[in-house]
């Protein structure tokens, strides 16, 4: 650390969906495995892209008002079942829907979240800051080790993320002041609204996370506190 | 498991004060190691005795809506300045006031804790569901290195236990049906208030818990589901 730089945080938030998990890759090979032992064909990468790209609409439906609180698995859902409809895939039932939809419970960390995390943990308090509800960031934790010490999650706070409520949120739960956290993310927009509430911020890159339709969040856009490669050299930058 | 025993839980909440963490002993030596290095004396042990004893008082004035909502750490500051002013002991600074109001996030826990702990946690999701602020309890975790998967406190749910908010919310946050969760508690009172929410209960008992001022919960006393004599036996009841 550089003497122009702040002391090192207490804390670490972590965003999940592309920074701690590859929820693309994940998904799309659940889907593809479930579907195959039911003998169902569809172009599913095609169903997950879809289905992301419906995450942010559906959550600013919630952030505007012009929805009341839902949390991510029941958005998740709701968009789900339309996707089911409109691309005509036949002989899904209630059951194959919500194994479907738990699929976001299941998804798997990029190869260094979990030895950095680890790391981490030994000298930091650890935890998601994701528009995930609780239950899922928690069966997403136990299904793929990871280490967390606490789950913040979207519902805890009843606003998603960029909303300041979050981030501000996070930070009185742990019990720290907001210069005492770190927001670590592969996206520059969280990025910029966790630094606009005062926390420090650690970028690292995800170039594969959205495939072939990756065009953004290449590179840090900010005079973010740390850049990384991934969370095992973030790890090392802040000597854990 | 007999026949008659309900499915085993998904997830076990603790209580953690007493249960979990030997509250009056970790904080004698605590006080009694910090006031040395200052030269103060005191009746540590009374001091922590009275602290204690206004535990219940002070929540109960915020459950039944004479104080607005206020966590447990500063509720217990209020009673620690009122006990230093009220015991005479002088010559404690500010720092010092909240140095000693830190003691409860600094509890060490009972010797069967961790390793059952860690047993249940190969199995089954693990939080406290306390009356501890979420700050707290995950410092005293990062301190005695409990491994809990969540925190679950009572400033999630601005609510204190007994209050049934406090078990259907943590229910209904871990995303289950009161049903699925166990709440493993040395009182029988909270156990009591768990199952008239529907969940399935353990009781174990921790006979040193006040001291010489133990005065109850030596035996189980209701129809809980399970009846252990520590958290060591109860992972082995369950199979963990």
């Amino acid at each position: 650390m550089t003497a122009s730089q702040p002391r090192p945080p207490k804390a670490i938030l972590f965003d999940t969906f592309g920074t701690v998990v590859d929820w693309r890759t994940s998904l799309i090979d659940d889907l593809s495995a479930y579907a195959a032992t039911r003998n169902i064909t569809a172009d599913w990468p095609a169903l997950v892209d879809a289905w992301r790209a419906n995450y942010a609409p559906s959550m600013d439906r919630v952030r505007k008002g012009e929805q009341p609180w839902t949390n991510l698995d029941d958005l998740h859902r709701a968009t789900l079942d339309a996707l089911i409809e409109r691309m005509n895939i036949q002989s899904l039932t209630e059951t194959d829907h919500d194994h479907i939809n738990r699929g976001w419970h299941r998804l798997k960390p990029w190869p260094d979240a979990i030895p950095g995390l680890t790391r981490l943990k030994q000298k930091f308090t650890i935890a998601p800051l994701s528009n995930g509800n609780v239950a899922l960031l928690l069966n997403m934790a136990k299904h793929a080790g990871v280490p967390w010490d606490m789950i913040c999650a979207a519902d805890l706070f009843q606003h998603y993320k960029p909303d300041p409520e979050t981030y501000l949120g996070a930070a009185a739960l742990l019990g720290l002041q907001p210069g005492e956290v770190m927001m670590a993310a592969a996206h520059n927009g969280d990025l910029h609204a966790a630094r606009s509430c005062g926390l420090q911020t650690a970028f690292f890159p995800r170039v594969t996370e959205y495939g072939p339709l990756q065009s953004r969040d290449y590179t840090a856009e900010g005079p973010f506190t740390i850049v990384a490669r991934d969370i095992e050299d973030l790890a090392t930058q802040l000597g854990a």
